[in-house]
């Protein structure tokens, strides 16, 4: 179901065992070939399919759509929220629906920032309300591996505005991409460091990162069945009660 | 423009004199004819009427859709954000394009519990950068005087849920009215006051206030097309660059 | 009764039915005129004139005398509270008054640029306890129609160190006025604009708008007498404690 | 000076080497014999004379009369500021006149609870601007050791709601003491302790500590008087620009 | 070297391209058999071992011991930090030594809980001030494939008060640890799930998670010079001063 | 006991009575003779002196390093915390450990500029809270009269960086002391000024303030002593559990 269309009568009426899903993206640069709102698009696009494989089970929220992009912001166009105002975001929606009783909430994030303001805003949800089930997790980390394979240029992994990303958008969106204007790059630390947070425009003129330029609407329409296959079962999972069991390492 | 749809490269090249504008919206309770997110629906279609007849003077950002509703908190769905974050989501929007360098801000709000927030918002960053042109409206302010002469129902005026935003409604969005669940009412306090914040569930029983059983399609045109027509000149005056004259009593 | 003045032991032993009244005001420039605490002045006495009329309906706390200036702090003397503190002090005097039980709370506001705050520092305090009653007005939105009659300079409404307030302060404090170095003025935006938020240095030189000079103390008295009419018969009703009826459209 | 009866013309032209002079105080419960506003009025009063004594010295704002009183808050009427607002009042007063280029701030503060709240307020805005004069001290600070010599009842410091403390009012303002309804008291913890932070209704029942049934009017002016004195002294010295030198401990 | 054991006259004649690294623990329950300072003294000795090895390319400070630790608040003793509190913890410090002209910070982590707010918290440094080079990692990064050829026990991944943890401690302060006491154990769900936050109550009952009884102090010693090992490379490399050169996916 | 090595099945076991004992110190510049990290080494050698005279009545925490030190800034090395990050770390750790249940709070506090943040950390927590009993004290309080005695340098008050502190730090960590490094020095307001916050770096060009050349371990060990001896009075009375009782005059 989607929240957005409902009255509220009809939630009143809803099942509190359903998950209260929450998209999460951004409206930030993607070179010179990808719309602004990348991010957002395809975690909004992803969680409608997932809602429409599971209407019952998953309450769909609008997307926030303003995510954390500071490390963006030296290219035109990118609407950063401040830490705190996207920890706010998530943190109100979460908190005005468990005033409704809800007690299962999901976010499918669509953008890299947001993971660590993502942790910190259901962490402190979570220690006010420990009886909640909170959780969030990438949409493209369920395609991951379906990347590894399908992947055509030199990088086979997720990264901004790269291949897999422009695939996607050629599948979902394909009059916002602009495939001509697509530049191949992106730089990496010599010598090799582990943990730095650079910014985009230390590691890449042009604001994409990865080959745009083998993009495929092809490849992009596997890896969204495989992010939404996986979401589905995982929410489903949710959905149903999961419960602990010992760790089996047998 | 539509910033969410450009590219960085395309954002780079614009002129600083359009205005942004961001509209901003809610997610609450409508009663049970209209959706949750009427008033997010309704900001967002005036403001893109608005931006495909002046294209080139506003620069359209997605809609700010989590309003400040704690009015509404009583009915279930309504999602309403703290202050804070409602404050935070607009200030970051604005700061982050000034720091592209943009200089003039509107606001085409659809909800009345934003105006103060939006006043507080705006005034902050005025206080900030006090060469910066910023404003906020109602788009609802532009269509009073059309619902003065065309609302059929006893409420003349504009109000939650009402006739106007369900004939609003049936022009822009008939499919997610339930006109047949549409109940007419309303309290007033006796004696009569002024000032005083009431919330919803202390005035109405059913969400809604007037009489929404009166809306048409036809007075909702209407009403849409005073609303653009008055925020086309308005924008327009700050794209143009007002001067500031004498007042003429004459 | 006065807050101030009494014990804690004559505060326990009153009514909890009593209004608490919290008036707010500036310390901001007023023109070459009218001294910086001119809003301050204002909101007191006519405050304190309604608790002389009603002693047993309203308990009066001392002016919040800092209030949300910046629009004025390009002048010099201007003491601009910060939003976020200026809205501390309303919700800590209300907060501390409802420890101690009571329940009702109006704010006689005597400046413009409180009333965003206002409504925002009230709104956050009856989402957290929605069996308050709460309000806000101005005390000259109870001398519009008054003013609109009286007012003997080409602008009748009531604006910023104009006609009014002069007169105002020609009635309650007449020896802080310099009546001869008032000056008419005050700009508007051509082509008209709607919505804006102006900084005054934009619209005025010398820090006060409309007609001054036209200022006389009868006028005043007539405008105060208006104000303090109005307020008796909004906080009686509060204090009776008002019912919530249909409205009547017949 | 007094900066609340003063024009912006007359701000403008004032010399920056004058002392911002900001009296703070508290609206809290005083026992059953003096009013709410004890620390307030004295406060007021004491710097009033300051003023009047070095008129050209000094730039007197308003009283900060909200002060951090959560260590009276269990007897009825006690309005306390969070320290978060009581310290954004300080500090949005100091920072509001900084802007107008005024470098030299004083606190004369009236009340224990708010020494703590003074300091972190004004340390952090020396933080902020080294180049600032800041300081604060209780009135009280001056007359101590007047109190010592003149105190007639066993306790020869100056506490909440003393004798001294009543005697200051009974010069101040006899008409708000209701000196037949003074009660002496007053606990002490056993075995004896330091540094504990004790509220105010584990130490006494009826609010008071010490022995107000001593005060009188002649005491009272004898411990102003000293205040006054004490406070022209350091005002001036802080007025005229001190230079630092090496200690001399001969 | 050492900041605290340094004068500032000593610091004052320091190079700038010196790393400043600032360990990250925690206070929080490790079970029955470990201390509740497990992370900080692994954090500190981990840092304690990397400043031995290059004294001149980083600065230590002294360690961050109160992490994020709500998921463990359930069980005595844990002292959480607040997600508000850590994070001020981690930007002061940074912003401290900025102030001083270093440029240069890197975060060495020993609690999961800390990951979240340390990417938050160095993310903002970073939208401050993009000439800053900063980042953070776990120590247990760098010893994770070490752990997967020792670890002994069923589980071989690096989870909270396991074989491995244990095994550290035994390295670093055997006498803090109760071996007889340690309890293997720790749930998963069931269904699986991905993305969920969960609390260490939920997990298990006694605190430690995977195989704390086949903890030896050999393996502790490899791991623990594994994650030296690998810090020094990496701190090398970011004193040196690393370029971004082009991916080489040949 | 110390809190650190403890494990959470040993906390729960722990009697409620005893007093939390928090030290608070700084990292701070402390002259061209003493480490950065003196008052957090004293305070810390304070408490755990305390700890070890009386371990069943005191459950020790880490200390709380980073102290308020803006007024040291202007030297290299000092790492302030932000008064915002120092009154959570505060409040953060005493809120944790009322979650265990334990009602008994003592900071032994070593650095002068965090008696304001502790005063206002502890009346926030009291107010919150107030079956607690809370306080603190620094420890030089209860050595100023030994000091008065023993101090052989012409200043007899214990101040920054200065005999006593030497003294204090040739007796507890010698190796850390470049005593051929100390110089005499400190500066004072002429004329003399009461209640100004001065920042170091106006105070002395050095650093330290007073006579710290003339320091001796001797002295510093008679100070220590007497600093432990009445901090085990006072935590001893704390935790037997004081009752209030009347002042007796007599």
């Amino acid at each position: 179901m989607k929240l957005a269309e409902m009255t509220t009568v009809e939630v009143d009426q809803l099942s509190r065992d359903v998950v209260v899903v929450i998209p999460t993206g951004s409206l930030e640069q993607h070179g010179p070939h990808l719309p602004l709102f990348t991010d957002s698009i395809l975690a909004t696009a992803v969680s409608e399919a997932v809602e429409r494989a599971i209407p019952d089970k998953v309450l769909l929220l609008p997307t926030v759509w303003m995510g954390a992009s500071a490390h963006h912001q030296a290219f035109a166009g990118t609407v950063s929220a401040s830490m705190a105002g996207y920890i706010a975001a998530v943190q109100d929606a979460v908190r005005a629906m468990t005033r409704h009783h809800f007690t299962k909430f999901f976010l499918i994030n669509g953008h890299g920032g947001n993971v660590d303001p993502n942790g910190v805003a259901l962490r402190e949800i979570k220690a006010e309300n420990p009886d909640l089930t909170v959780g969030a997790s990438n949409y493209y980390t369920f395609c991951e591996s379906e990347g590894e394979k399908l992947l055509r240029g030199p990088l086979k992994r997720i990264r901004h505005a790269c291949e897999a990303e422009t695939s996607l958008m050629l599948h979902v969106a394909p009059h916002l991409v602009r495939l001509d204007k697509a530049q191949d790059g992106g730089l990496v630390t010599s010598p090799e460091t582990s943990g730095l947070i650079l910014h985009f425009d230390e590691q890449t003129d042009v604001g994409s990162y990865g080959y745009p330029s083998y993009g495929t609407a092809q490849v992009g329409e596997a890896l969204f069945n495989a992010a939404v296959t996986g979401l589905v079962r995982n929410l489903s999972a949710i959905y149903e009660g999961f419960v602990l069991v010992s760790r089996d390492e047998g």
